[in-house]
């Protein structure tokens, strides 16, 4: 398992690779099981679930990851969720005051998420000893920003100004969601997964000063809650290339960089006590199989063989890509050690 | 005149402080010209453009800039552009094939864009010798990327794709946007602008090594075409804190930086022989008066009074800004000085 001795920063055969959102819309077998159930019937029926998150397996990944979507803990919270079509997810009833922070309702794991911890356990029995399965949730400043915006957003304008004016609010809201994600995580593992990843997908649209004082110590609250497992926590985000060393103190075994910067880049800046994981820009899954080529083999010569490199896209698959190029890029990562002796 | 020579790296009196977009909908003045003319318009109409271009003076900030728009060089090029409100810009004809960019028009910057010309005239006969005034333009890689998209965009997909496809047809449109671009900030300091800003607003959604393949090139050439003319110039970018050595190698005599990275780390990072721009996110302006107060501080700390920094925002000042935020900001970095020295 090349997967969890990289993320322990053992030397390892080959790089293990593996692909944020590797099962997903641009696999015709996923878009052949979504024409029959929606985004949330597969998601909350633990059979379809591991379905799906078996899918990548024939592209020969180093590690498959839970089938789910970070937003699900927040139906128990009491926000109404929906996936919009071409939309994306939009919540009905977004918060917008302290009062709303103050109306979210108890979540027991258990009793309100056990599908997924259902599906953990099938996968689980399904691969045992082979490929590592990920477990994964959303990082509280990433879902406190659905939840206020009530979906996606291109500025954060309504979260930040949240967070400004209801500073209080703000601190109970990321209080709560740092337990209810510990505690997902925490039965995730307990299920069976083998490593977890923590998305904080949006937390660059913040400047570091703001990291610091509203997000960091809920971060660090769930990675160190995490720590008596066992089990390698990935910690992900994007655009946060100006403040790695934050990204770092809030914790994590594996920091997963997107493209922004050069990988031998950011790990000089990160240090040599922890793994790195990316960091192709997904696009390039997009590009001739010559610059696909030439940008994978950019991130293999500045990993430059040191242990602890998991490659991996810098955000998720995109629908658009071609199953072949990413069975491509498998190839390529898991040839490269013996192209570099040669 | 502190903005000239905070761009030269000098010190002075106080910090100088101007924002992008300050002129615009958040000033009540300007929505009451906006309720009688459409963008476009106003742009057009060089009487007009100078009456917005002087409105912010009333904010005691210490340097104007031109109201025109980044993309209207588009518009001689041959593609059909369009404001639509609530979308933003719409070229009506993107390009999506080689055949497209040879299909480009020449264009003649004094007979094609002769009313931004006028208008850099009118406000130097205007405000001569007192506050001084910043020409700008698009960069190639931004303007490439609204004609290929066909407006705004999240991924730039198409952007990339027709990167990695067309190189050759990339790299023709670039030459051309390049000297475009040349022409037209030479145009513009010839009539009057003491400053040059080159806004490479959308740089930052590619990797360190598609920017030095596909985009700096085309930078460094405007940037080294203007340097004869002895104005300062600024290149102007956002979500770039992992790339800021290749920015700054592309040129400018001022670097303008967002606010996804500390001030001090980026001029750290960038070196003493530049000065820096920045680095206030927008929505801070939207913050309670407190909030707002201590953000301005730390920026203020971070630039301890080194000669060579310019206060500005991260980007534009978004249209839900109120007008007293940006006039308390422009009190406090002006009284910053004798403070530090009480």
């Amino acid at each position: 398992m090349s997967f969890i001795s990289a993320c322990w920063r053992q030397l390892t055969e080959v790089t293990p690779v593996w692909f944020m959102r590797q099962a997903g819309r641009y696999m015709p077998e996923y878009r052949a099981l979504r024409e029959r159930y929606s985004l949330l019937e597969m998601i909350r029926t633990p059979e379809l679930a591991a379905q799906v998150t078996l899918m990548p397996r024939r592209l020969g990944v180093d590690a498959l990851i839970l089938f789910a979507d970070i937003l699900l803990p927040l139906v128990p919270l009491g926000l109404d969720l929906e996936f919009v079509p071409g939309r994306g997810p939009v919540l009905a009833h977004p918060i917008r005051t302290p009062q709303d922070v103050r109306d979210l309702r108890p979540v027991t794991v258990e009793e309100d998420l056990g599908f997924v911890l259902e599906t953990v356990r099938l996968v689980r029995g399904e691969v045992d000893g082979r490929v590592p399965l990920i477990g994964f949730a959303g990082a509280p400043f990433t879902l406190a920003s659905y939840m206020i915006e009530g979906g996606s957003s291109r500025h954060y304008l309504r979260t930040k100004r949240f967070m400004y004016e209801y500073p209080d609010a703000w601190h109970t809201l990321m209080a709560t969601l740092a337990q209810v994600t510990l505690d997902y995580l925490r039965a995730q593992v307990q299920a069976g997964a083998q490593a977890v990843q923590l998305f904080d997908s949006w937390v660059g649209a913040l400047s570091p000063h703001d990291y610091r004082l509203y997000v960091l110590p809920y971060t660090r609250l769930i990675m160190e809650g995490l720590a008596d497992l066992g089990v390698p926590r990935i910690h992900f985000a994007t655009g946060t290339a100006g403040m790695l060393p934050l990204i770092k103190q809030a914790g994590g075994d594996v920091i997963s960089v997107d493209w922004r910067i050069d990988l031998d880049r950011a790990w000089e800046i990160l240090g040599d006590d922890v793994a790195v994981q990316g960091n192709l820009d997904p696009v390039a899954l997009l590009a001739p199989r010559d610059v696909l080529a030439r940008q994978v083999q950019t991130i293999l010569n500045q990993a430059a063989g040191r242990a602890g490199h998991i490659f991996n896209l810098g955000h998720g698959v995109l629908p658009e890509t071609d199953v072949g190029s990413v069975e491509f890029v498998v190839e390529m990562v898991h040839s490269a050690r013996s192209r570099g002796e040669e």
